[in-house]
């Protein structure tokens, strides 16, 4: 990051248009220690914007490996109590939180065991934490923090200066007004989640080499795009970059096949899984093909009856700010908004009417997803078509040649 | 830290010497995000003495730095509530405690006024932690570790190495066999102090350039040094480096005039005074000059209504490792183990005879100081005489020209 701004341009853009820090908020800043120089931008610009207590809280991957290599089996996958604690106090002091993503050690647990890194993650702290988003308590926001080592695993050397150039393009930072220019590309993407919900469409094909798959939407579920709003009523946009439209799948109905156009980064677990294929029936994955870390796949399959079932369906054309980069990021958040992409695990009950503060069960009947697992993975690209299916099988085309058709 | 294995066999000094880690324990390394590179050799040292579960808990003082610049006057040193819960929850559960220091940033709050920086302390985290050590409730360790902006500070530049080589040489890990070496070390202080005790002394007076003072000892004071056992039974070594026997004084007795010979560093202020000169009367200090930072010092001795009396008396001669060195660390661990000290504040109950469990007035009753505060400066060098008063104030010598006397 070189000394004209860019930086601090960032966090303000991650503080007022990602988490939307309200003045007297308390603010969580979740980040790995090699985060350490943007997490402090984070905190000064979440100060600037008026937080009354800012709290960075580092974790550090090298911990896991230890724990991995040294520590005795039985521990792990622990969660530090006293940190599941705070999460759960959030649902009432409701901080402003954001996290950091940009793996600084992409090849941290190469070697180990998939099964043994799949367990090591922190399953209770990410149980407290999927809550406070899916009953909107929070104005929350992801973005990324380049570093050396995510800049090679992308650029294939530690090229900072050029991931940064590259995050600046994803997240329209390099425009001359980027307020102002998010204003505009929000306002296009409510614009197609308006055409998807006007369509009332029952189900959505993706076909394309490997892929025939149909996806069927949750009864009553609607489109959604870029802002939340917690139930406080605090607009926050969670993902930066963002470039998609999403809804909640009915996780009773998926059937037929997928290929995985980008490679698919576990959260927590910080392994990549490659060449993955998935065949459905009746919403359930049967099948598990990868070339790379099936076992990882399998393991979080395995996080509780629900996993396997799918809870989010988003649509991403070619004309993505993300996309246009030219660059797989090896990041979900980045390459999510890619290419249309599907979500194992628990579904989004903010894309669907009128089941706000039901329980598990109750989701579960309306064909929300509830599982304490969410990974996504990318099924679009320029050889993937997508259409909208009418309860009667009608087709009619939503991407085709990578270009968005709805109008 | 060069390949040869240096960083491993220093992790497992702190592990074992220092925290003395118990099979199946927890253990919390407390760092700052700059110490990770050591902060994860100390882990993997943790879980190989059979630690259960290891917790890096990581400071940036950068957030301070933000705090004091743009957040909220009035939030000022705010601790964050679910932190000190967690300390507090330490008197049961019981971790084993290991803090590095060695400032990365010895100029961050070079430039902002002296009393705000004091008053951006977390001072609730302070008082948690406090009662855990008086009451013996955790093996705990403090060690360096070495970076760039420490070894900048102590060597005029950024040479890590050879801070290395001086930390190396003030902990005895330079020696064939480290842990053999620090036994015998061990030893040697503890002859010293058993020494001390046979002349059951009533005070202790020094005199030096700017200096005479007498400091009279908290009846039923014994002098301690290295090896702390908690109220469990657990040996450890708090302090890596350690040079000193010391006991508890009698707050209520000190007068006369003490000019300090090293920087003082003030622990989590960041700050160094300079030239410090402080004057007692009847226990009590009457007052401070200072060369650099008086305000700091103010700020501190109105912490509560004890930190102005004496909580410490300790004894260093010329032979000591880190004094060998040649060097100032500006840093409390090592500087204070370099010469002669007194801390003002919070006293040592752990060198006084009879007082497990009293109460605050209790102990005051008893001569042994109670403070939220603990602050350590150095007041022997090779220009200070030590003599052990009877209680006829017949002086016998215990340290001249710098070398010890007492057998």
């Amino acid at each position: 990051m070189t000394g004209d701004g860019r930086l601090e341009r960032y966090a303000d853009l991650v503080v007022r248009v990602g988490a939307n820090v309200q003045p007297g908020q308390d603010v969580v800043v979740r980040a790995a220690v090699e985060h350490a120089p943007i997490a402090r931008e984070v905190v000064r610009a979440a100060f600037r914007a008026g937080a009354r207590h800012v709290h960075a809280w580092y974790a550090d991957a090298h911990l896991r490996r230890a724990a991995l290599e040294l520590g005795p089996p039985e521990e792990l996958g622990w969660s530090p109590p006293h940190e599941v604690a705070w999460l759960e106090s959030w649902a009432e002091s409701r901080p402003a939180v954001i996290s950091l993503t940009g793996n600084p050690e992409p090849d941290l647990f190469a070697g180990l065991a998939g099964e043994l890194v799949a367990r090591s993650e922190q399953r209770e702290l990410r149980r407290a934490w999927i809550p406070l988003v899916s009953e909107r308590r929070l104005n929350w926001a992801i973005a990324s923090a380049p570093n050396a080592g995510w800049a090679r695993e992308v650029l294939g050397e530690p090229d900072v200066e050029r991931l940064w150039d590259a995050v600046a393009a994803a997240t329209r930072l390099d425009e001359p007004d980027p307020v102002a220019a998010w204003r505009q590309h929000l306002a296009r993407l409510e614009a197609r989640a308006a055409a998807l919900d006007r369509r009332r469409f029952d189900a959505v094909r993706f076909t394309g080499p490997g892929t025939d798959l149909v996806v069927g939407l949750a009864p009553g579920s609607f489109w959604r795009c870029a802002t939340f709003v917690t139930e406080t009523g605090i607009e926050h946009v969670p993902n930066l970059p963002t470039e998609e439209v999403f809804t909640c799948p009915d996780w009773r109905r998926a059937d037929g096949s997928v290929r995985s156009t980008y490679p698919v980064a576990l959260p927590t677990v910080g392994a990549l899984v490659r060449g993955l294929e998935l065949t459905f029936a009746s919403g359930r994955v049967v099948d598990v093909r990868a070339d790379e870390g099936r076992e990882l796949v399998l393991r979080q399959l395995e996080t509780d009856e629900q996993a396997r079932c799918l809870g989010e369906i988003a649509l991403v054309d070619g004309a993505s700010a993300v996309r246009r980069t030219g660059l797989v990021f090896r990041d979900t958040l980045f390459d999510e908004n890619a290419a249309c992409h599907l979500a194992l695990g628990n579904g989004l009950p903010m894309a669907v009417a009128d089941v706000d503060g039901l329980r598990r069960e109750e989701l579960l009947a309306r064909g929300v997803n509830v599982s304490a697992m969410h990974v996504d993975f990318m099924v679009g690209g320029p050889d993937v078509d997508v259409d909208g299916l009418d309860r009667d099988g009608h087709a009619t085309p939503i991407i085709r040649d990578d270009a968005w058709q709805l109008g």
